[in-house]
């Protein structure tokens, strides 16, 4: 459910070619296209750098390479002789001569034209939730209790003692929703550090087993179920000079969501975006950092279904008085700019289309750069908006994906793209042509040997007239004349978008495996899926599986009429909110689907947890009938003639395993039959090459059920 | 694996009938045949009582039957107007005249003669492990505290305090092996009160959960694992005329077993066969009540692979100072006279049999009444043994599983038997003539419209020359032109017996509902499994599964040569050691078997709790080839080319679901597909009408994949 790619960072092996996908293929890197590795802008420099092999690169512009540094030369610049890395470092420029990094508990910074290193500070090994500040100050947390380490000082300071599950300094709070990612934010000048505490006492305990230990072994979360009590925050800003610690003192219920942590530019004030628990109230709200008092609430943002805010403000170079903020207000995520003061004083941007990121605002406050779906939802494109007139000019031109890092001056972008035909390119694109300079990168196609389905993009209509994007894979070696079995492939919730007019399409090899085998492999984006705007993501609101299974049937009714779509072999998987659906697609409409696969699916979204779930569904009790219709525990007799294989992590903290056991029970109750595979040491997802255990678990059900 | 039938007390449905037995069917009560109610001997008189419908019978040895209470009258004797019986209770027959019962937390006495009910002791509601005691005294145990409560005492005798999951009291001790059943223990005077107290705080939690509670919750169980640290055990001896406690001073290491608890005539010692944590070395120790102290090992029984008491010492009736033991000393269990110094006086009882139950002793010591396996090990027959001349002679003469209940004066038994063409008798026999007099019910056959398979009970050669019996159920009409899938059904654990010539070979009506799909079933008892004598039992030692799987193989090599068996679609299903079974067949003889169905099985036997895992195994450190070759998690990639369904109750306290979440994890690891099926609410077995939806997944995986 949360917004984490699955990184399969894993080991490279040498993959033999048969024109045939294995499952390994699937799981592991075989799929990638080549790219440049590391490839940024250096630091405040004209040009940019990348690593190749042992290696880092220099390029400029036009696309003229030269070699900057060897890995050998890198090396020999620790003082300490057994200090040595195996290959490049995740590197961060400070500016054009310098990079830092972290290797073995310490930070290191390089200086490439006197190739000196220098030692930065070094931190303990258990310390977690890193966060670096200015003045090479660090911050992080150990057995949740939050600590500073400063430049100069023996030891590390530890600001926090009482720290426990049941009280969480200095990590991300509220589940990570809201845009959270961390506890720990530094001020600008890093004399101040502001944290998260979380007291999660009064939140119940759910019981996790660990199965790998001699004896099986509890491993209790806490875990704030709908409806139920939960986690109280409180933001701590701790002054590094005074060592004292004074807590915000924000106003409110105590299970209100204090979200977007940002400090003003003199690190005077912390802007915090308060939203109540019922998720409909947003009040930016400023503090002061002397005395934790409210000073202000600039302003408010209400809606009757939900407000969710995900970006805090983000303050003018120069003007340090004004900043963007991202609202969806108008329908669509847009930007606008106000003043410290809390007046509007425009909106941006505008249109049926939504901003999906600030790449760059230009230290000159002439421009921003942003990405939008504009040209399309399936697509993302680089725009400049120049903040003076208003006016947006389309930097990207090739169809497809963007992904862009603008140089310092806003003079050069460093793109990135891929789209249906395209595996990945890497270009330098001049913003005031809007042209490329350079193509640094034109990767081959990593399946090209691979007897792959043919794929197409396309829309159907829902009924209340959104266009719904859908992913069409037919079978290799595609008869017209023949009858094939369907496997849809469905996500559904908010957040995730699954058709993208990227390599594959977006979609995963698995479902190039599955055209394969012989299967139409189909997705479709439903409403409440992301970045189509409120309207289209609000029309789960209360309702959650009702208007998205409507949107699938519009896709299965569509597969139906394709004469080579054979109507009484349609399967469904899905994982998540994907396995809710699965199931929802199933059971409230039987007759529809043979067979199915469901992976740590939501079962009842009383087990799911507070944030996400209510903002969606309100609470049991306010919203009763909601939660009774989207309960799958109602319609398990419908399950009749469908084959259903539910598969659960064990160790799943996410969609915890009440949630299927709970319909397994009531499938017994029932007389129902139902298939159930646990992954023991598993949490939500299957990663690694377990995976490939997980593909052929799936593969082979569908090819016995199907 | 313990040795509790499942109890299938479920209220009696009508079922129509179609000649094809249907799951339910299966599961109620459908497949019972009729029997007298409560059929015993009327206390010490010469008549017997059975219940019909609302009144008690009486009948005499001729078989001639009158009413001697009815239910009605039964309840007008009630003091207080507003208890009532629903039908007779279950009653304990004090003498002729007098018979006893609980309800409602009250035991009553009513008196025939002049129908009077008597009231006496109450206790509480929330009593468990209740024990009634003479003199009108009851002891029970409430939250792992021991209680008594005596006639004319106003409240309860609270006997310990400190009672807990960590320490518990007067509960059976060592997980209920060594036939230790309960554990409080009245002296024959009930002055005194022996009582268990294990302390388990050393003992490992297994975690549990609970997935029903609105957040699934942790409940967490003791369970000593083999090889680790085990729990304690003392025995308290409770003086009810001082109300004082003292503890018996039990030699030897704290982690031994006091087992087979047992009051001398006089009240004076109390007996305890201990038995070391190794199980291969036991005395018989009497303990003086009145100190505590060690008075006198009478003898000890030794052997190198394991000795199992499971019966205290008997007492003579009269010479009070002799007692009968059991001993498997001589490689049967048979019966043994001793004196209370500990010398041996005789064996009673010899032969390549053994004697599964004493059932009287004569009064005047002329006699005693058991019951052997001397016929034959899968019948069971009543013998009375001359005490003075040591000849036996046979009271039972119809073939089959005989149970008899003794009349109080040696001359009748209330006889009980069936065979396979025999649903089920009861008679009356006398014990002189060794000839029925009256016959009290021939019950019909209650699947006497069916269309059952064939079945057969027969016996084939093990290596080592034992004959092993098998029980063959052929499919409904049966072609033997045509060649039939197989389904094995086995268990092939100590103390279980599958094949027995009882009705319906002893073999559930699911077995028969295989047939009537269509299967050979078959069911072979192996090496290690009950009643067979001690060589039988003992190949086990040590290797769990391999002896066993080689039994197994010789009925799966007479299968295969049979025309009409399709070797192609053999199958295997089991549960717990069953469970291990059909896994240990499948993995460690790959190329046999096409699909299995195993259920809470052992895994690995250093999951399995100690007290009977180390009889077998020793401990995994001294054990450690035998433990790796037992281990199935050695095995997973045998399971290549089988299908295999692993079905466990998540709420399993016997076999933890630890054992199937480890071998679903090795599965993962080595990409081998498997089934898993959970049963969120059931404990080690699937009980009451859910039973229905276990035989539906285990029937419906057999026509799936076999």
């Amino acid at each position: 459910m949360k917004r984490i790619l699955i990184a399969l960072i894993l080991v490279c092996v040498t993959f033999p070619l048969f024109g045939q996908l294995t499952l390994r293929d699937c799981v592991g890197p075989r799929a990638f296209p080549a790219r440049l590795s590391q490839l940024s802008w250096q630091g405040d420099g004209e040009n940019y750098v990348y690593v190749k092999g042992s290696t880092l690169m220099q390029g400029d512009v036009k696309g003229n390479t030269t070699e900057l540094l060897t890995l050998g030369k890198l090396n020999k610049a620790f003082e300490d002789e057994e200090v040595s890395l195996g290959r490049f470092p995740s590197m961060t420029w400070e500016d054009e001569n310098t990079f830092s990094f972290f290797h073995q508990n310490t930070h290191y910074t390089y200086t490439l034209d006197d190739g000196t290193m220098t030692e930065g500070l070094s931190y303990p090994e258990e310390a977690e939730n890193l966060d670096i500040g200015p003045n090479n100050r660090v911050a992080f947390t150990i057995s949740h209790n939050a600590y500073i380490q400063v430049a100069g000082e023996d030891s590390e300071r530890q600001l926090t003692t009482d720290g426990s599950l049941d009280l969480v300094y200095g990590e991300a709070a509220h589940r990570s929703e809201f845009g959270i990612v961390k506890g720990l934010f530094w001020s600008n000048s890093g004399n101040h550090l502001a944290f998260y505490r979380q007291d999660q006492s009064m939140v119940t305990e759910y019981p996790l087993i660990d199965y790998m230990e001699r004896t099986a072994k509890y491993t209790p979360i806490k875990y704030p179920m709908a409806g139920a009590a939960s986690h109280e925050v409180a933001i701590g800003i701790y002054d590094v000079e005074t060592e004292k610690t004074i807590f915000l003192k924000v106003d409110g219920p105590a299970e209100q969501y204090l979200t977007n942590i940002t400090w003003s530019p003199d690190d005077k004030l912390v802007y915090v975006a308060v939203l109540n628990r019922d998720q409909n109230d947003m009040s930016l709200n400023a503090y002061d950092v002397a005395t934790g008092e409210l000073v202000k609430t600039l302003f408010t943002e209400k809606h009757d279904k939900y407000v969710e805010p995900e970006h805090g403000p983000i303050f003018l170079p120069k003007t340090k008085d004004q900043f963007i903020w991202y609202s969806e207000r108008d329908g669509y995520n847009h930007l606008y700019l106000y003043n410290t003061e809390g007046k509007l004083l425009k909106q941006l941007t505008e249109g049926d289309w939504i901003v999906t990121d600030i790449l760059a605002i230009d230290p000159d406050e002439a421009c921003l750069i942003y990405t939008s779906t504009e040209v399309s939802p399936v697509e993302r494109h680089t725009y400049r908006l120049d903040l003076n007139n208003g006016k947006r000019k389309r930097l990207t031109q090739a169809k497809g994906m963007h992904a862009s890092q603008v140089r310092g001056d806003m003079a050069y972008i460093l793109d990135a793209y891929s789209n249906l035909e395209t595996p990945y390119v890497q270009q330098v694109v001049n913003i005031k042509k809007g042209k490329q300079t350079a193509s640094l990168l034109e990767a081959d196609d990593p399946l090209a040997d691979e007897n792959l389905g043919e794929m197409t993009l396309m829309t159907l209509k829902a009924e209340d007239g959104h266009d719904l994007h859908c992913r069409l894979i037919k079978p290799v070696d595609f008869d017209p004349n023949k009858k094939y079995p369907v496997m849809i492939y469905v996500y559904g919730g908010p957040h995730v978008q699954l058709v993208q007019d990227r390599y594959l399409g977006a979609a995963r090899p698995f479902l190039q495996y599955m055209a394969q085998k012989g299967y139409v492999v189909f997705t479709l984006d439903n409403r409440g899926s992301a970045d189509r705007g409120r309207t289209f993501e609000q029309a789960i609101f209360r309702q959650c599986g009702t208007a998205e299974v409507a949107d699938q049937m519009v896709g299965v009714n569509w597969l139906k009429k394709q004469s080579y779509v054979d109507a009484d072999r349609m399967g469904v998987y899905g994982w998540s909110y994907g396995g809710f659906m699965t199931m929802s697609m199933m059971l409230r409409n039987p007759g529809v689907f043979k067979a199915g696969v469901a992976g740590g699916p939501v079962i009842d979204w009383k087990y799911y947890e507070i944030m996400y779930t209510e903002r969606y569904m309100d609470t049991p009790e306010t919203n009763p009938d909601g939660y009774k219709t989207a309960s799958l525990l109602g319609y398990v007799n419908n399950l009749e003639g469908q084959k259903l294989l539910i598969i659960h992590g064990q160790q799943d903290n996410v969609v915890v395993p009440q949630h299927t056991q709970a319909f397994v029970r009531k499938c017994v109750e029932n007389n129902v039959l139902v298939d159930y595979f646990p992954y023991p040491t598993h949490p939500h997802n299957v990663r690694g090459w377990d995976r490939v255990h997980l593909l052929n678990k799936i593969s082979s059900y569908f090819e016995e059920n199907l």
